[in-house]
Parts: structure tokens; sequence; C-alpha cells
């Protein structure tokens, strides 16, 4: 369905040293389908790569592929820069290699990548009056958002589906997140929380026990033993966390391969086991759903990172600072509250840089973003579904006419951006033809201010194929 | 009336390599006047300090200090780094040593300073609510548009005086800048203007001629002998467009110390010299106006920079690449077209680095800029006047209802933000006036939104101070 090239990008956007280094940024072209792209002038679809390999996200991506026909636009996924195959310094291992050689991976450097893809792309097409319509999920959303505010020269509009623009500072409370995921496994099951609420005490006491880390890692089916509890609590709190996301009403395989309302399927199996049986056999039957559903996982290995997202951590290490707490009450998780001076000490030991926990709002706002937004900004559409544990960051509220809040109460993790299947409920129909219209507004009102002749040939275009 | 202070500034806002170095940047506060700061909560007025000592920007600047009063605000002259104390690596010698040392100086940089400046500056003064309104003259003027566009979150508003936005890529004519300057030559006196547009081919025949250099530069009263003509020619360059920048109707001190109308006076000079004068010497005549008002000087350097501004030629080697050329027609000097490959081979040869030509338009806009900004941005105020050569690329047309264009048919650059003086025309008494009203509008709606109550204390104080 697409063509996959590559762009000779710049490793630093925001210096003149002289001494340039560029790398090879992946991106994917729709091949024109049936209707085809419009041709110069005509739409483009862009989508702001995020924390992965972009094929992965093109593939998970549907409706900006369902929609483009419709519109007669070309559809462009960009590869987020140190993700997938775009890797300064010629391979993982090199970008990766330390604190120097990962500099560069940033959000600002990542927006800047696409600045100049964009303008570079559109000239080669002869195409610089084509709107371009940003698309992006969770961080690839918060990406697409600052793009349209940052670069309205360049893009039209923004679909921003699950982003969490305000989980910085204490703009939202710090305990938002695990409250959204606790509650997910709440409303399902009451006892399935509380047995969820009493195994970090039962891990921990167990670990401490004689052989309690083998013993552990046996019930849990682990392939290595175990160092420490903390890291099977990590990885039990990922596969929840995780869960909450992607708790979709149907079959699934984002991060996973998982039946529909995934959650629904953990706690019928946490509370499905025979009497008798010991939290943590419980627990086990519970991940098993996430990890293992294909039921081909002979044992797990907590460090896997099937998607390539790696460089997260060190995102989260520099600019990413998103502070998260675990509230006494309202929490499944073991109390926990966030300890900026701790992490930011990790963030040397791990990755030798320290964070700048207050840059993303310096250089993003995020702060009273309504009374900023209200008059400034135009053209966004923040999507998020209130079982999604990152809903608590997003923008939830309408900001003006055209900054506009879409949310699902049933929906997760930037489920709006999913290929569109037979299971999908109305509601979820009817909020993906809502943030189309408001596209084809965005498009509308370019085109009428350019005479309106390839809007219209791209209507017609549309017309034809509904 | 003010107070200097310095602020820990990180040199690279862009990356994160874990090895951060530092420099102190120089800012300026206004000490609290008569009626003093409104206090926490209160307006902040921030000059966006451009290519030179802040203290100069200051002392030029009048507008800001002339209006904080009136609405209680405190002022801020902030200086852009590489220039005046705000050096890098600790001495200009130090920062300017080579390109990696120069690398940092770029307007995304000075931008993010600004930003990380005001954000911990409200934060200390306890008033994250200020509202801020930026100024800026010239570049500084860039910097304030850029600022509001890119920081709405940062600043209400933006008094961007003379900045040529659009003075990049084939946005606005090449030739436009030169042909305005001709322009103000030749409204004063056609003589005068044919009299300099002969004496470039005079030059070189001289330069040419047996020990022509000599000559010329006991003609033109130079301290030292030329080794070009090419200097020379710069030397006088840049009085005619320095002339036709501070071609205020009253007396300044600007960039030299000059009388009113200096064009008329240069011009008066050159045609006034007794009969069979070579046209060189009323060349001499002319621009000893402009180098020599006070009659104090002996004999002309070619490479005196008193105001610090030599970092402008890297930058224009960098990203602020503005395409010039001189037209056959319309201008006094020599017909040249823009030749960006020599100039890009002048500046690896001069500083190590290539310039990216089409990098501010792809990080800031400029193309279409109109339509852009119509639905986006708000609350900007681009002045620009038309004697000014640098309004060939500014915003001469009202973009939105908040994005507007004041425009003076006799002005020169930034003559809005100098010093107020009896002898100030009423136009320019009169565009004051509005400049403030549409600020005092920005204040309101900001207070508006949030009951109203410092701003009433602000406007009681401007009501009693006036």
């Amino acid at each position: 369905e697409f063509e996959t090239r590559y762009f000779r990008q710049r490793l630093d956007h925001f210096s003149f040293s002289g001494e340039e280094e560029f790398f090879q940024q992946r991106y994917l072209v729709g091949r024109a389908g049936a209707g085809g792209w419009a041709g110069p002038g005509g739409p483009i679809f862009f989508y702001c790569g995020n924390e992965g390999d972009i094929a992965w996200f093109a593939a998970n991506s549907g409706l900006v592929w369902d929609a483009a026909p419709r519109f007669a636009a070309l559809v462009v996924f960009a590869e987020h820069r140190y993700y997938g195959e775009s890797m300064p310094f010629g391979s993982k291992d090199k970008a990766y290699n330390n604190s120097r050689s990962m500099a560069y991976l940033t959000a600002e450097q990542a927006l800047a990548d696409y600045a100049v893809l964009l303008t570079d792309l559109k000239r080669n097409l002869s195409s610089e009056s084509s709107p371009v319509v940003l698309f992006g999920g969770s961080y690839g959303g918060m990406l697409a958002a600052w793009m349209r505010l940052k670069y309205p020269h360049i893009a039209v509009g923004a679909l921003a589906s699950s982003a969490p623009i305000l989980q910085f500072e204490d703009i939202v409370p710090d305990t938002i997140f695990y409250d959204l995921v606790s509650n997910d496994f709440k409303r399902e099951s009451l006892s399935c929380f509380q047995t969820i609420k009493d195994s970090w005490k039962e891990l921990d006491e167990q670990g401490n026990g004689q052989d309690g880390l083998l013993k552990l890692s046996k019930t849990l089916h682990l392939c290595q033993t175990l160092n420490t509890t903390g890291a099977l609590s990590d990885w039990l709190n990922s596969a929840y966390s995780y869960l909450a996301m992607v708790d979709y009403p149907m079959p699934s395989e984002f991060l996973m391969p998982l039946p529909a309302n995934p959650i629904k399927e953990v706690c019928r199996n946490i509370d499905k086991q025979p009497e008798g049986s010991s939290i943590l056999e419980r627990i086990y039957a519970g991940v098993n759903i996430y990890y293992n559903y294909t039921g081909t996982v002979d044992c797990f290995d907590l460090d896997d990172d099937p998607h390539g997202m790696g460089g997260w951590d060190w995102q989260a290490c520099t600019e990413m600072v998103m502070p998260m707490s675990s509230s006494e009450g309202l929490s499944m998780f073991p109390p926990d509250e966030f300890d900026y001076a701790l992490y930011a000490d990790d963030c040397v030991k791990n990755f030798g840089v320290r964070p700048r926990p207050r840059w993303i709002s310096t250089e993003f706002g995020g702060h009273n973003i309504s009374s900023v937004l209200e008059k400034f900004g135009s053209n966004i559409i923040f999507f998020n579904g209130l079982l999604d544990p990152w809903s608590g960051g997003g923008v939830l509220k309408n900001i003006s006419e055209s900054v506009v809040a879409i949310v699902a109460p049933l929906g997760a993790h930037h489920i709006d951006l999913r290929p569109a299947t037979k299971e999908d409920p109305d509601w979820l129909v009817s909020l993906r033809e809502s943030e189309l219209e408001i596209i084809s507004g965005w498009l509308s009102d370019h085109y009428r201010g350019r005479g309106g002749a390839i809007f219209q040939r791209a209507t017609n275009k549309g017309s034809a194929a509904s």
C-alpha cells in the first residue's frame, strides 16, 4: 500500500557548527489507490511518527488510510528520529551509544524534521499550496498538536489523538494516570481490582523469603530468575497500564495480540481461578492474557521491546518528565509519591543527563492552555477516550470554535485512529465521521481562499467513492 | 533608571548532551518609577534585544519606558546572546573564536532564552499571571513577532517595529531594499541621487588609476590606505543605507549623532559644493554628515563597529539570508544581482559555515503570511515607516482584527520606539497613541478574563499619572 522513502535530514536544526551531521529519515508514502491523489495542490495527510517503528504506526492508524480516498489526499507517515530505521550515526548502536550521540533525540528536533521534510516534499511535488492535515496518536498526537501551534504555515490543522500535552509539572494531578488505570479494572470487577491491589505486598513478602525470587520467577513463568522484585513490579505495572490503554471493544494487535475488552478478560481470568489459588497465581493468570494471549509464549522476558520504543526512556529523562504518583485510596498500585530528586538522579545514573522538567511547558505551553489557545491557534481536534489513562493529561473541553475536544467515554488510547472493523461500535463510527467532517471543513476553508477548484475535484472524488 | 542583572542561561536549549554549557545573559530591569510596578500580576513590558549592546537599545527605545508608568508595567530589556556582555564561553574572543563556538548564535536559541528568562522571572516575582507585552525594533521586532507566534503562552502581544520578516527567499522583490534607499535620496534631490549614482564608476576608475587607492583614501579622509575599492564602496553603501534607516525628522543619536532629516542635509552638502568640485569631493561632503556630524573625527576607520553589531555577519551567513539586488533603473547603487552561490561560498570562506537560505521561512513562515495568520495568531502590531528601506520586507497590511499594520509614510526605522521629543510631528505622537491603545486593549482582555482587579489598579495609576 505504500512506498518507503528516505530523506537526508539534518541532525541539529538549531545550531550551525560548520560540522554538519545528517541522517536518513524514513518515511512512507501511500501509493495512489483507486481515486489517487488529487495531484499538485491536493491535500496531504501527514502522520507525525512517535516513539517506535513507523510501519507499526502505519499499520495501526487505519483512519488516515481509510479517509485519504475521500479527500483524494496523499498519505505520508514520517518516522521519528532515533526510532525504527531513522537512526543517526548509521546504526541504533551508534545512535544510542551515549548522551552525546542521543543529544538530538528531542521533540523540537523531530518537529523541525517534519517541517523540513514537508516543505521539501511539497516543493518536489510542485505542490506548495497543498493543505497538510497532521495526524498523530499519543506522543505522536502531542507532536501533531504542537506542530500545528508552532508551524501553522506548514499545516492547516491537526488531529491530536490521545495526546497528553498536559501531563507535565503540576498541570494535572500527578495521581490521575494510575487512578484511571485502576478505575478501568474496578469497573470490570471489584474483586479483580482488590486482588491486584493486594498482590504487591504478597509479591514483596514472597520475594524477600527463602528462595523467594526463584519461586516468584517460576510462579510467573519468567525466562530468567529475578534479581529484584522491582523488575517484576514494573513488568506487571506495564501490563496493567498498557491494558488500560488498549482496552478496545474489538480484538486488536497494537501492543500485543489481544481479545476485545481485554481488561474484562484479564479480570475474568483472575477471578475465575479455583478457590484456594494464591494471589500470585491469579495475577499470573491475569497477565497471561496480556503477555501471552496467543498461547505461544513459553516464558516471559521482562526486557522485551518488540516495537523499538526504548528511546522513550531517554526522552523521559530529558524533556518528557511526566510526574506520576499512585494515590493511597483510588489506586490499585502501591502508594507512591513522585520524587523528582530521585528521578533526576536515576537519569544521571542511567543516561548521563539531568532532565529539564519545566522545559516542555516553557517551549509548548500547558498552563492555562484554554485561555492561551482561546485567542490563539486554530484547527486542532483533541480526541480522548476516557478509558485511556492518558486522557487524564489530555484536553477534554472545547477551547474555541476550531480548537475542539472529542471525548469518547468508552474509548481507549487513540481508538479513533485504528483501522475500521466490522465490530466497531456505533459511537466509534460516528465520532470518526465527526472528525472527518471537521477536517473536511478545514480543507474547504483552505480551498475557498484559493478559488475552490481543487477542493471540488477532491470532494467529487470523495462522493464518487462513498 | 534601571538595574543590570544576569541570568544563567543554557547555551543550547534544543539538545541534551549531558555536557551543558551556560552563559550569563544580561538584562536590564526598570527601577520602579513614580507610580511603580503594579506588583505581582501586573504587566511586564519586555524588549527582545537584537544585534547589539542592550543598553544602546534601552537608550533608543524610549516608547517602552515612556509607556510603562501608564500601565504600571515592569520594564525588562533582555540582551541577545553573543552581543554586548552576554557572551558564551566567558568572553567575546572565545565566543567569536570559530564556527563551533558561534554555533549557537541563532534566532531560535535567542527566543528560547527569552522564554526561559521570562518564565523564571515571573516565577521569582510570584507573578505567573502577568501579561507580557513584547517590544522590538528591526531584528528585535522580528524576534518579538516570532516570539508571539511561537510562545503565545508567554506573552499576550507584540509590538514588532520595522521588522522585515518577509525579507527572505523570494517573498518580496530582492531589489526593494536598495530601491527604497535610493528613493529616499531622490525625493530630497534628483541631482544628489544622480551624483551618488555616478560616483561608483568614478570611484572604480580612480581606484584603478596610478596611486588610485592612495588618492581615494585621501579624498575620503580615511585613516588607512585602501586595499581595494570594494571596501570603500561598502562603507559608502552602509552610510546611505543607514541614513535611509535613520532619516528621522528630529535630531537623533541612534547609529550616529545626526541632525533632523539627515538625508536632506547630506544631499544639501553634496549639491552645494562649489562648481567644479569632483564627484568624489561631493560624496565626501555628503558622507561626512553621516560619519562625522559632530566634526570631531579626524579620519575614518572603515572597520568601526561602535555598537558591537559584528555578530550579524555570522547570522547573515547562517539563517538570516536576505537576498538583496540592486536594480538597473530605480537604484542609485551599481546594478548587482544577488548570487546565492557566491554568497554561500563567502560564508564558508569567512566563517566556515554554509547558510540555510530556506530555514527561516520553514521555521517561522513568511510565504502567504496573510492567509496563514488570518486564522492563526493574534495581538501583533507591525509598525513600518515607509522611508525605512526595511519596510520593503515588512508587513504593511492588516492581517486580521488583532494582527494589524501601522504604516507611517514619513517614518523611518522603528521611529515609533524612539524616545518622545518636543520636535515629534503630530503623526508620530498620534501613531504612538494608537499603538498604546491597542496594547491597552490586550491588557484589558487579559485582565477581563481574570476578574479585572489588577487592570483597574493599573489604569487608575495610569490616569493619575496622565
